[in-house]
């Protein structure tokens, strides 16, 4: 991890913190001795891609800066029922402050990449590309991206500063796809892919004839999708085709058989659930 | 809402905004004149609790002062599908800029609402209430909160700072049930309700000896949580009685008819889906 | 100290100290050589409950993180006049510059215990327990609440946020006791304990009825206080009583004697002294 | 007052709000209907110099931008027992959220800027001026420097960065007096006054030779500043002299007959008790 | 001005007052009147292209938010000697803390903004565009990047993370031209244009043959760079040629008719000097 | 270095770095393989006195704590062309994600050095000393004051706040100079010099009748400064006297001759160009 991300992971997991334990955690004040010690397990209730164990053990060094995770899994890798993913060893405060965060983001990140994986390998054998979408939840994108990417997913731009996507509503406010895409030509072509949202194939020689670089079809049927495909590299052997809208794991191959190269699939971070892990505490 | 959920409210849609803008919405820049004013409004793709309208202002708002939203349906509201929710009215880019962090935040807050409110209507005419838990998604747990609210459900403690729940984890380094107990009520009992989870008869006993307020059963059976409520309202009449753990749709209506005043439900915040809303953007 | 308090102190010294210092010691940087080393030593000037060295030490570590203090007496001991309470040695530069603030701070936090302590003794031998109130001093409330307990008292809610107390302004505004404490029941109740100021013997008997845990007598004579406290005994067996109001040295065991389970003190944070405490240093 | 003062007093009242409020005040949530008006006043419970109706009144703003104060004295203005200071009418939960922190810095304030004309007016007559010191309460220097101005003393250096006064801390390290001063001449003494603490006529005569402008008498008999003071006036016609330590309300006119420009007394700050005062909210 | 420029402008032109105020400026609170109202404006002591009256304002704005710039220029005019380019009324007080700062960011960056119009005009008639570089002042990117749009100049990437760009010390760590384009494009290539620096016809192939978009020729000879240019656009019709390195008023010329697309002058902000603008303050 | 400019350091390299980073360098993330080591160097490309190899450091420390810089030469040193000044071994990914800030710094910073150093060496053996301006760079005066040191100059006050001057501006809203110094003798007398501007005789005479300090003449001609020098001497022995205004390498020895003691001078910090420095990396 460089700079940038380290403090961001740094920063949010505090800020994370600081959302659950308020002004500290009464109950482990109460009743724990002071420096009692205490041995954690984090322990897989349904088979899954795990994703999040460097974000649990900010969550622990956060706390105490001494207190590491063992890990006997790594991000990213397939694991079974009833695995012993990670272990870490502390003070019992804690390990009882940090518990619930640390599966929060276990829990979600690996429903993430595990899903991601579903529609990776449902492409499998054609060129497409599952990639991200900005349908990420608030706060938590840097993270999700990372989830997917660890379930073989590819991560589209950032946010809206890092990639030029014309979509429909953009189309409408800046009167027409050939003036918006002429337009940012112009203003940023020299430096910028453009890509552009196209409905029909008037839409599509539009945006190729002021050079679009990518096309995105969305919500098109899979035929429309296959016809337009071919449309467009005769136009041009180096557009590039991206389709969203509605993607599930059912009819995910057959865009991908219609030729897309990136399929955006909004799913990944809208739909995925909470996978089953558990976190088990006992004195050291 | 009141000056601190007012702060926390537009702090967070600030730093979300941050996150999907980073250095600007460069696709904007490029192509709407400076100026451009537009028309946006949001409807539903589906039958839903609405929740998040406020929310959705403040990221408008947050971009531009002037900006509020004209809302069709309040925040709590059952709405059907094709149904305008809201309308607003402004500067083109800032209604792009501020698109999909709004839709991200009404789809999921809706989403949450309106699952919420299917386990308050599987309890109805029980005693039972639906409570939230703090396997919320880490950064979002105001904002879920209160979409479970509206929803028809109750928040439970906010964090870790606000309430005492003696859990399994907790007893295993306290050194017994007994004991953690007695110390939480010397420490804090004047001020606080002590609730403590307990898991079978001797427990319960022990637990209520030492002046528990509240039993948590969690993971049980619902025969099992039926016969310990009863011994339960034996010993203490005033003894307030919680059930957690693999609570469906299904089940919740069994755990209520068990005699519980509440029912806490991780499902709200860990499987709600994103509900099917659009925003359609014109020239004004 | 837990992540929390160690997170808040470390940052209230670096504010204090911004405070004090603004852009640097200029008397320092214009007549000290560079790296030249010193020791300095705090010494009691009169007998006291010493507290803040814990603070103390944060002072010298945060402007040189290797700089600790070597102490002779611990947060909460007594000592005597003339007593070395502890040493340190350090960058001249440094000890000259944290000098003050950590002085600043012992000399306040040990004249609260000090106070708190004379509280806390007058009252030996009954079952009441000294408390502290919301009357703090403003941003210091973590370090005053600390220096209470190291005098013997006993902490109340830290804020408002933290416990239910109903006093008269509330009462004046929510349209009398009964339904002020019957609301808050309803949407606190089975979560926080409830206290209501009563100052007489029906509002006594409405806040016990409408379910009441604890209740406020707020400046009213011991002998009143007395029959008050029969009567509610009477009435639940359980109910906690705690007194308040101009409660002096002179009169805080009047009040214990009647029968007060808290008896909390505005005079520990309004009236305390600084104790009288220096700062001695000299070439390493 | 101005953009540096204003920014700091808002980011102080933010801050203490934070200390009290935390995640809200749970009591009037629960019990206080939405948009209720109120009326609150503040009452004198004795004579004394007001100082804070500045800060009382950000109080409220801070909580509630529209709810200002409406002042029936100005900070400074001694007022008699029974007065009503300042009303103001507004959201019954603000009133009863900013109550106590209102509260407890007007009670602070005025405590302090009573007690600083006491001081003043017992130096009444004489050419001496009573001024503040370092040992004010961490956080509170800049409100305590004001509450001083406003009983009548005046401000000394706000902190290290704005004045140079070697004292006998610094004369240990440096190397003695004549050293100590010459280099503070050579770095800063064409922009910079250079204050020095001697303790006898030896230190005074090296001081005042190497161009020390300012003398400092720490914890000397009033005799002994009055010889002191004679032998420095006849060295340089505008030396300055200070005299600070264990300065009392009985023995501070001594001092200032003694011949002292300004006494610096900690006790302004270090021994001022809170005033009585009080806050009485009625439905509007 | 979007939110995020608006944000970042309004928070630097706060923390640059912050570096000049400090506490706040003695001199005028000792000797203006409170509430002395008066009059300043700007006026130019040379010709130049104007740049930074919005910063300007903003200053004045942060300080008093009612006090506007009355101007009689736009940013990016030119103008001459002696013209009155801006007025405003105020606060004697104001007028006074914002005039040092105000006058530092327009003497600036008009500086860079008349400097960037003399590189634009030496290239008049070719097509080549006049470019920024990462080169600029730490802190103040975004407001000299504004000034050289202002003068003529196009932007390059904002940073690091808003364009591909492998210069030769990335080509030293990554093992070769083509290994290092190859990766790119991987990586990123469906969505951002790769940059590469090379330095003779070999790399240049190698370049071109990865897939590379951009042609970034650095420290060449005009002849050099004319003979590779035609090289390059054998290749590929599509490619885009930069050029930078030691660019100054008497070589830009030859580079633009050596066939570049982009010229990048580091000369822009690093050698610009301030213009000669002066404000003048009297009483209202 | 201490704590104020430590922490003041730190926060700027850090914001410095945020502004070229933005997300991260894309380029490195695509094609450096993770953990790849490098060396890099700083080689000077002409003569200079070099400042900023501190802040350089930090620059890479902020990014990776363990990577230091082994200098080869001292901020403050003046050396030869093609110097290697400082090597660094670390990160590939660090050296490229710092080199360019490290340059911008180093570059600008020596180029200060550089050109103070011609101007103190044009007054040596006269008594005038070279002082700094506020017309420093935003957000730069702490590192640019620090490299006029290193040059030989002096730094005259920071900002505002620490040091009395009333310039021609003040005089008009104060009501002329015998009333401006009146008022700063009485509010600020005891502890602050009082420098003041003044343009002829009758200005010097008033200013020094009521005790200025210091006097300021801006913008007089050598001639004049010359006379009234000498006028204000006979007035006052120790009277400071400071020149400025269009200061150049040409005149400034002249205004020294005239009895200047500082001479202000603020193309140190306005028309100091980038010197040429660059830094070279290979794999470790």
């Amino acid at each position: 991890m460089n700079w940038v991300d380290e403090g961001a992971l740094y920063s949010q997991i505090a800020s994370f913190l600081r959302e659950d334990l308020g002004r500290g955690d009464i109950t482990s004040q109460a009743i724990i001795e002071r420096n009692t010690r205490a041995r954690g397990r984090f322990v897989s209730g349904e088979k899954m891609i795990v994703a999040g164990l460097e974000a649990a053990e900010e969550v622990f060094m956060t706390l105490d800066s001494e207190q590491q995770l063992e890990a006997f899994a790594a991000d990213g890798e397939e694991i079974e029922t009833g695995k012993v993913i990670a272990r870490t060893t502390g003070f019992a405060d804690v390990l009882l402050a940090g518990e619930r965060l640390a599966l929060n983001l276990l829990q979600r990140l690996s429903g993430v990449a595990t899903l991601t994986q579903q529609y990776v390998r449902a492409v499998e054998g054609t060129p497409a590309h599952i990639v991200d979408t900005r349908k990420s939840t608030p706060g938590l994108r840097m993270l999700e991206r990372y989830a997917i990417s660890l379930g073989g997913g590819r991560n589209h731009r950032f946010g809206l500063d890092d990639g030029v996507i014309i979509k429909a509503n953009h189309v409408a406010v800046a009167g027409g796809i050939a003036q918006a895409v002429r337009k940012a030509r112009e203003k940023l072509g020299q430096l910028q892919k453009i890509e552009v949202q196209v409905s029909n194939e008037r839409e599509l020689r539009e945006a190729l004839e002021q050079g679009a670089d990518t096309l995105l079809f969305a919500d098109l049927p899979v035929v429309e999708v296959s016809r337009l495909v071919d449309i467009a590299r005769e136009q041009s052997s180096k557009v590039i085709v991206e389709c969203s809208g509605d993607i599930t794991l059912e009819n995910v191959r057959a865009y991908a058989e219609a030729g897309a190269d990136m399929i955006s699939v909004a799913a990944l971070t809208q739909s995925a659930r909470a996978m089953n892990l558990s976190f088990q505490i006992q004195l050291a």
